[in-house]
């Protein structure tokens, strides 16, 4: 059941994303990026790297000239620059060159580290993902976004740089916890909200077997999900446009992380942010009270959160006014007509954003 | 006496470099990019700020919404990611979003960091250039490398990141010192020889005028490396192949440069670097003795360096096998043929090279 997807920079294949049930075909993939000559380094965290850097780098020993394995402490918290200095010194000290190639092995913040470090060593160098979380497989797979936070920011310094190969296999999402899968199921039924009606229905009725882990589903629902962010992403590599739909249920879903990211997972946010979302869309008189009640029934089956009632509505108004979605002052809020379709909306207030807080924090069981 | 040129990527104008007397046209060359809703940082040090910072603050303020100025110390010792996360804190206090834009005014140094900010803060926003030094103008203003030193090793981190615009006041080489002035014309005479004969005899003969300033004279020779760097550059974008004809003179200058950075200043390196070159090409029969004399004698003529006995040959080899262009064990030497042709050499070896430091060091004299 391997799926392959290819992504594209004007009309040029520029890597390939493999999906496959586990790393039996990751030696193929690697022979293909020519890594004979060239040192290799996984890069990974300590939660990851006890379970999959012995037997990746075993893997990769067989293809490359040499591999070193760089370990960090696991954890947004060390998603910062000083991570990426101690790999910057562990590369020249083991004399990586432009040649050689990082490989990063974990979930979003890994990837994200990894390609920013790939990005500006020695002003660029390859890099190959392999993302073992259903959010990182799914979003950060396409796009090229890297960076790291700062100063208490999420994502300030960063980069747009791609990989040359993002190797997917589905097996590693059973040793997620459920908790961390259903996560990544926020941004899947993401997809569905805004581009694929037929996709959101197919969640809704395979709900039982993606839940189960069974594979085929898996690797449709990742095969789709990456398509669609592809689609999206090709058309406008620099988000300028098109791109801003993907934030769907980000604009508030950020702002309420920004407060609560000690309690809920990045997933669970743009769930109850594409609560909001809805709501904003519904009550602006763009969706159905039918479709949005559908939204919030597909997020429930997947249990994810619907309401959060934790969230001080000012704090949460106040971080979304500072979202680096702001443009010259105006919000991109990011609304939907109907499941399977959405656009950009500048014409949402500050009080229209607050009634949805409420909304999240307050109303929603009454739906 | 207003020049420009226009500098593609995949056959797009992607940005103009303008060649003025002075700073009289900058705002009608901002207008065109569209800065009246969007905030300036000018990113300049002590030196250069305290003679022009006032100047360009005003002359932006005209244009722009809001203009600031961040200042740090002069000096490639602060060429380094502590100097980037003041500047990203800086922006951050002020709120720059990705529609804000950063000015580079200074030397190399200041353009390297402020593009590799502007590459890094929040993934990629605008920058501009205002290269004040000879070496910037005819070497940083073309090619969109960007960085800065880290842990001691030169432009380990960067990215290739292009300006919006490139603005030279030929006036600004006045502010210069002398040595300063010359040591940018190792660069110059750099792309006579391994690109244009033409130009290298038009060094040769205007070299009064050049060394007074003569503004027709400078606009001409900014012009001239400009271009030539830009169809270099053009052809190859990410260093693969032509590029690398821009290191001639710099795997020896580079060497020697780490070891007596506090000594000499990078052209003067370079310069001495160059007469190694030749020495190379001439030992293995490519360059006449006659061509190798005129590259010295114009060195010469422009008050470089063309020995240099205070190197520890060893230490300086060693130096070059450590360098960047060292790929898969081999070292890209460039050599020269004829003057205004050039092109790489696989097949130097380390005995070839010492015996090049060896007639840096000791026999130049001989000639």
């Amino acid at each position: 059941m391997s799926e392959r997807l290819a992504v594209h920079e004007n009309h040029t294949v520029i890597y390939e994303i493999v999906i496959e049930e586990d790393f039996k075909n990751l030696k193929s993939e690697l022979n293909k990026l020519n890594v004979s000559k060239r040192k290799l380094c996984i890069v990974t965290e300590t939660t990851v790297g006890a379970i999959y850097a012995e037997e990746i780098k075993k893997i990769l020993e067989e293809c490359a000239k040499e591999v070193f394995v760089f370990t960090f402490e696991a954890g947004e918290k060390n998603k910062n620059l000083y991570t990426i200095k101690d790999l910057y010194t562990f590369l020249i000290e083991n004399h990586f060159d432009r040649k050689d190639m990082l490989v990063a092995l974990g979930g979003g913040v890994t990837g994200d580290m990894t390609g920013y470090c790939a990005a500006t060593y020695l002003r660029g160098i390859d890099f190959i993902q392999i993302p073992t979380t259903l959010l990182a497989q799914v979003d950060s797979s396409v796009g090229g976004k890297t960076g790291v936070d700062f100063d208490g920011y999420k994502n300030m310094v960063g980069a747009f740089y791609q990989p040359k190969l993002v190797y997917i296999a589905t097996n590693t999402l059973k040793t997620l916890t459920k908790r961390e899968f259903l996560s990544g199921m926020g941004e899947v039924i993401k997809y569905g909200i805004i581009k694929d009606k037929k996709f959101f229905y197919y969640l809704q009725k395979q709900a039982d077997n993606i839940k189960n882990y069974e594979k085929q589903a898996l690797s449709y629902i990742i095969k789709v999900s990456c398509d669609t962010k592809r689609k999206v992403v090709e058309n406008d590599f620099k988000e300028q446009g098109e791109r801003a739909l993907l934030n769907f249920g980000h604009t508030l879903g950020h702002a309420i992380e920004k407060y609560l990211y000690t309690d809920m997972l990045h997933g669970e946010c743009v769930s109850v942010g594409m609560v909001g979302a809805a709501f904003l869309s519904w009550r602006k008189g763009y969706l159905s009270e039918y479709d949005r009640n559908e939204i919030i029934d597909l997020l429930k089956l997947y249990e994810l959160p619907v309401s959060e009632n934790r969230i001080c509505i000012e704090n949460v108004l106040a971080a979304t006014g500072s979202d680096k979605k702001m443009e010259g002052g105006k919000i991109k809020f990011i609304v939907t007509d109907e499941i399977g379709h959405s656009f950009v909306d500048q014409s949402v207030s500050l009080s229209e954003m607050k009634a949805a807080l409420y909304d999240i924090a307050e109303n929603q069981t009454k739906i």
